[in-house]
């Protein structure tokens, strides 16, 4: 998918809204264990529910990973549901040398067919830029994360005299390897205090947003501090929609969370998106 | 498995090689083609043929997972052939917030029952100690990697006075949440003239060191500067050994690169390790 694809989505449903599906076999409502696939059936339902109020579906791919192959196919069936207009990321975090960062951007482009997969940026260079060989693929690259784990690395200052931190240096480098048409950055919405130097380096790309929701992250500040005017932001919500509720009705409650994000991003929109 | 039973295999087997499985579909030899499951007799076989000779096996992940739900089936099944007594590897390079990591602990630990996994460090504490729950389970972190992008990030000096890079500073302080008997590190053969500045942080725990052979490091070279006196290290060698022969003969071609290594590691052992 292009970026202009992309964009068109945004404003045909005005939404950025990203679903993360981080379907745990443990948390699924009831009803449903007792069907062939019950991974399977409570992302078609979420999917279902939810698909013309978001534009990105994000499977979180530990969460089939530790279901062993079963879990594999569950996700291979799962990117079956999920209407082709609709932007598709593996949340995977890989990154190896070369010749083996080949091989993951063959599992998920080629095998899975995904539109893109998050790499993380330890290994440098040669460890992302396989990822980005193929047309309307996408690379979405770890700056700063949501996590507190952040303060640990990515904040470090480095000895450049340019007061930088780490995050700062992976995005200035990584920006030289592709287009904002191939690479998106990940920036925790609990990172809303650095958003402006993310933007100050990456005035174009689109960030991936984690941290709103259970994490604490909030929509309108990081909406207000990182839209550009292609919007640039696809804000993932997980765990606040796909667990609205444990029961029958979750499906129902899932759609009810999505709209209620898909109708503030409408008002964000209108107030930082100058297209509209 | 514990250090202490780690170094009585090298001991006991003169070696401290690791024998990386990527194996890759489309370089199999012709003969095992119409096998059921031609990775796994693949990897059946140079097991068989070099198991006495090293005391670890690497399977690389992407190669498996680039073939979807059946590669999942191959490396569960590959797994099964691994005597108990040797370290077993995921090469996986994982890392994610902290409820995701559990769960690629449970997929590498639980599932698979992997005695190790590699982890990246870029997202900090959080990511990495979900991995450091179980007893006689090790986490492998990256460090210093043998390509040519570690120079990227990894290599960058910090403005903290200390005149330290990146890696240093993941190694001193990845080293206060854990010990030397449940995390490793990962130090390419290519980085021998950075191995002493690993050694004055981390002198107890064992290195991962991939890079000899195909990538150009020297194995003389990475067991003099590199080893303690349990030894410390386990040498990672793919190509080299499970490709020496594309033919009928590959199993024996293997044994033969893999005996060759051994002998060398003989040497070095006799002449660095004190215990013996």
């Amino acid at each position: 998918m292009t970026r202009e694809q992309l964009f068109e989505q945004i404003l045909l449903k005005k939404s950025y809204l990203c679903v993360g599906l981080d379907t745990d076999p443990k948390k699924l409502p009831e009803h449903l264990l007792d069907t062939e696939d019950p991974v399977l059936e409570f992302n078609r339902q979420i999917i279902e529910a939810t698909a013309d109020l978001c534009v990105a579906y994000k499977p979180n791919i530990a969460f089939y990973e530790a279901q062993g192959p079963r879990g594999w196919i569950s996700l291979e069936k799962t990117l079956q549901y999920i209407p082709k207009e609709i932007f598709t990321i593996a949340d995977a975090k890989r990154g190896d040398i070369g010749n083996t960062s080949e091989l993951y951007a063959r599992a998920f482009f080629e095998t899975l067919k995904f539109d893109s997969v998050t790499v993380a940026p330890y290994m440098g260079a040669d460890s992302v830029k396989p990822f980005l060989v193929q047309g309307g693929k996408w690379v979405i690259l770890l700056a700063l994360t949501s996590n507190s784990g952040s303060q640990d690395f990515q904040m470090l200052k480095l000895a450049d005299g340019s007061e930088e931190y780490l995050f700062e240096q992976v995005l200035r480098e990584s920006s030289t390897w592709a287009t904002a048409g191939q690479m998106m950055y990940v920036v925790g919405a609990t990172q809303a205090e650095y958003v402006q130097r993310v933007r100050k380096l990456v005035p174009n790309h689109f960030l991936l947003v984690p941290g709103v929701g259970a994490q604490g992250g909030s929509l309108e500040e990081i909406s207000r501090l990182g839209m550009n005017q292609q919007c640039g932001l696809l804000v993932n919500s997980s765990r606040g929609i796909i667990y609205a509720s444990s029961g029958r009705d979750f499906a129902e409650r899932a759609r009810e969370a999505a709209l209620q994000i898909q109708q503030e991003m409408e008002g964000y929109l209108e107030q930082y998106v100058q297209h509209l």
